[in-house]
């Protein structure tokens, strides 16, 4: 059910955009339950075209910053999406050294019958799955 | 309206990319009633920069996957949704060979004063356009 | 806060991207009193993948089109939209000569909580920044 982009300023070969995306699909698993199988993401290097103001927030931003969309399903509370945000940045800095202030998260939510995942249908409509069951 | 993005794991040349948003807008025309001239959209492929589950959910995916993004007026209802949902199944289906299960699909619901086609003005804030009447 | 995709249909050297990002900015620091600090884009050129209708709404539409997708907090009222798309259009025009039928804007509207700066923190669910307060 996430579809997540990946942003990043900087150049990675293709192994380490694979292994940035691993990362932050964990910490959705660990965070907010999702299910380890429901994983759709996009990355990019987009260098000089991703702008980003290197204080704003009291933060030190580098070329290193990580920016992440994460298209999900609605309902999950605050305490949960905090959780989310500390399990990237956790995430992040254990398996790739990333600075937490390199890190910015931007959650965008859907309705749950916003989603099929293939067959033409909306398969989150006709069953709450039960990992958005509390949510 | 419709702001729709297409993304493509698979390397695909410019007519046939061009030929795929077609058939996605005919889909978005025949289920929700857009004008024919609504439309903008952006297409895209990523390579293995696109990560997918090849099994969640039930499906049997391939590097033929087609992810699309929508972005549009707040209002349908989840009878139309799903309806938008079959009429892209079928449509890519019939007019590319994809695969049932090769097809995500998730719309991003927006208001209506979102959207400004040109001059600096709110197009749908001032008046509600008749494929939207009913939404 | 606000991340701003602006999407271009022509090929534009690295500069004028750059310096149309600074509009951009400076059009939503000036109708939505956004900070001059609070500032995150991304900038792609598309060539033939940007699919436009050339003339839905009554515009004049060129290769020369601007889309601009911005991400930002819920709560602006339909008059600071209106605002914003009328400050974005003028400085478009001023600053690049852009036609005003070539700006299409698309404001995504997301909760306050749902904006990690760094830090692995929610910054705005803590405390609502000054520009949000009348928000």
């Amino acid at each position: 059910m996430p579809f997540v982009r990946i942003m990043l300023e900087a150049e990675r070969p293709p192994a380490v955009r694979r292994a940035l995306a691993d990362t932050v699909h964990r910490a959705l698993v660990s965070s907010l339950g999702i299910p380890a199988g429901d994983r759709f993401q996009i990355v990019g290097c987009h260098g000089d075209d991703l702008i980003y103001d290197p204080t704003y927030m009291g933060m030190d931003r580098t070329d290193d910053v990580v920016f992440v969309q994460i298209f999900m399903a609605v309902g999950r509370s605050v305490a949960q999406k905090r959780a989310l945000y500390r399990a990237l940045a956790e995430g992040l800095a254990a398996d790739h050294g990333l600075a937490n202030d390199n890190l910015f998260v931007n959650p965008v939510e859907l309705a749950r019958e916003n989603w099929s995942f293939g067959q033409g249908v909306a398969q989150y409509a006709d069953i709450v799955p039960p990992h958005l069951a509390s949510a």
